[in-house]
């Protein structure tokens, strides 16, 4: 019997694709012949040393990166980076550049202040309720690091291009757009990303650091706190979240092997994304609220005539076995999220449910 | 077909019940009737609340502990709370009372003094390589907290009576003994562990924590290593490893309604322990290595009459469908733990194994 499934278009945790659900679940109690449930193996064999090796390797191709980059798992997801990137990178009067785009930026730039730390707003779309990205950024030519969120899912906007930061290191939150489109690792000292959304489970956080930003490493850390601990250990000085791990790398192996990387899974996103706002363009009942050039791929956030309407959209789509249509609690409206492993299928049956919901609704 | 499943004596992460692990795998692509996963489902909806107030409700429960304390979930295993404890509990010239029974008491050591906290070693087993539980430890009147660890899982040694601190609240890493046996909380202003031995898959950590201890906390700390994050949100200020508190909830189910709660839970340990210690006791070919008034049930440290046939017992064992008794690889020799999920069944198959090397390896 198949089990029943809902198209979900949950903000995060997120749909994965049912595939690599059906590999674990088939492998739960005996994993590769272990006799052992994956959440039994021990992290110091060598079905584990496989198991994280693989999500490593295939994360350094799909972003084709070399060996001066490290691929880290830690844990606490991207709030507790949001506390170790100026604690790690911010000694005495150094200085850095954060971009304001919206909530998560917004608490980047509160655990830099808390510390202490000698950082400074270079940008901000705070003035239209961070409905855009701003462009044309002036930068500090002595900032340590320049800090950006990549897309922001509760606003719903998205760095199309990144700004061009000189020889200053780019840290980015890409939380809710990593692995989804090629990116040019050059530009960036550190990436970062729960993995609750295109990479898998909650709690693991999926850190991509170049080697070199290491040597900018405060003193007298403690040693969870350090990125070097998670570098020289391949992150194992402690037990690591193993099955987030092993979920990971099976998710990566899906978008290599099934999507055909991210230059396909790009065009497959693009292609979803476009037919949906295609849509609501068309559609004077659905508005959107990010403005149109800044607009994410990842999360569709518009709004109804009114806010009992859409109270009754959000029921009315679950009941027909369409989740996850919320607006974030501190925005409200509509929201939907078109992850990697969001199908066309998914989307079609969306579009036929807005449209139907119009027709019934419209006044 | 029933799936190939060994005998899992594994330090951590070990052995789950098998119960547990088949609620998981058939759930897992529809986690009640939601058409999602649990993977897959939002920490903000109704379904995964109920998760975690569950397993909060079970866990106070079994430990009979009522509205004083908090039960939270955090993540970054122990090694993470090392270095919180001093963080938040000790501002300016406060001092603390920490007692070194092995690896990880010391490691609990060294992240409160690289963050130049004050404390004091106030006993210490190091003389006789950790084999010893101190006993009449005399603490500071003024320590803000006692620190210890329960259960040495790397020596095998265990508190089987916890000192008398007068009024200052035990701080205590029970890791590899939490949910193992009744404990009178009275004592405790905290206790913690990660999940990977007695509670499920690594990647959470429990913490237990009286409120009065919220009003130590230091100022001025990121909000992701502030206990009071974690207590004003039911754990929930961030996304939280929800994979994770689903298996805590499931693994303490089992707990109290298979194996009756923690009282019959810890006569079974005693059962188990019992009968491995009384063998290896009665055969001189195997010599555990803790003194015999301190001894785990938890964590059995053995070894043979030389390395080779510690090699070739642990091959062996494996071959014959027996896991995990590799010592830990900064002491070397044998290892057996036995946690809540082994089974006597297990306990009997080991002893067979043992009696049967013994006889083919005796010189």
């Amino acid at each position: 019997m198949e089990d029943y499934r809902i198209f979900n278009f949950n903000a995060g945790p997120a749909a994965m694709p049912l595939k690599v659900l059906k590999q674990i679940q088939s492998s739960f109690l005996n994993f590769r012949g272990s006799g052992m449930s994956i959440t039994e193996i021990s992290h110091r064999s060598g079905l584990f040393n496989d198991v994280i090796d693989d999500a490593v390797e295939r994360a350094k191709r799909l972003l084709k990166i070399d060996d001066r980059f490290h691929v880290l798992f830690l844990q606490g997801g991207a709030s507790m980076q949001f506390a170790m990137i100026p604690m790690n990178f911010l000694n005495g009067d150094d200085t850095a550049d954060y971009v304001n785009t919206g909530t998560w930026s917004t608490k980047a730039i509160t655990e830099a202040l808390v510390q202490k730390k000698n950082i400074r707003i270079a940008a901000s779309s705070e003035d239209k309720a961070f409905t855009y990205i701003p462009e044309n950024i002036r930068f500090s030519k002595n900032a340590k690091f320049v800090h950006l969120t990549s897309n922001n899912t509760i606003r719903g906007t998205q760095f199309h291009v990144f700004p061009d930061t000189g020889s200053i290191p780019i840290v980015c939150d890409m939380c809710s757009d990593i692995f989804s489109r090629p990116i040019d690792m050059e530009k960036f000292g550190m990436i970062y990303a729960g993995a609750q959304k295109n990479l898998g489970p909650s709690g693991t956080c999926m850190v991509i650091i170049r080697k070199d930003m290491l040597d900018m490493e405060c003193e007298n850390l403690p040693t969870m706190l350090r990125y070097s601990t998670y570098a020289e250990k391949n992150s194992m000085y402690n037990t690591p979240p193993c099955f987030g791990i092993y979920t990971i790398g099976l998710m990566l192996e899906w978008l290599e092997k099934d999507m055909g990387g991210l230059e396909q899974m790009d065009r497959s996103n693009m292609e979803k994304a476009g037919l949906l706002y295609d849509y609501i363009d068309s559609c004077p009942f659905y508005r959107t609220t990010a403005e149109k050039n800044s607009r994410s791929l990842m999360n569709i956030t518009f709004r109804l005539p009114d806010e009992n309407l859409e109270k009754a959209f959000v029921a009315e789509a679950e009941k027909n076995g369409l989740g996850g249509h919320k607006g974030h609690r501190s925005v409200g409206g509509c929201r939907v999220s078109l992850y990697n492993a969001a199908t066309m299928e998914a989307v079609r049956a969306l579009i036929e449910f807005m449209h139907s919901f119009e027709k019934e609704n419209r006044s």
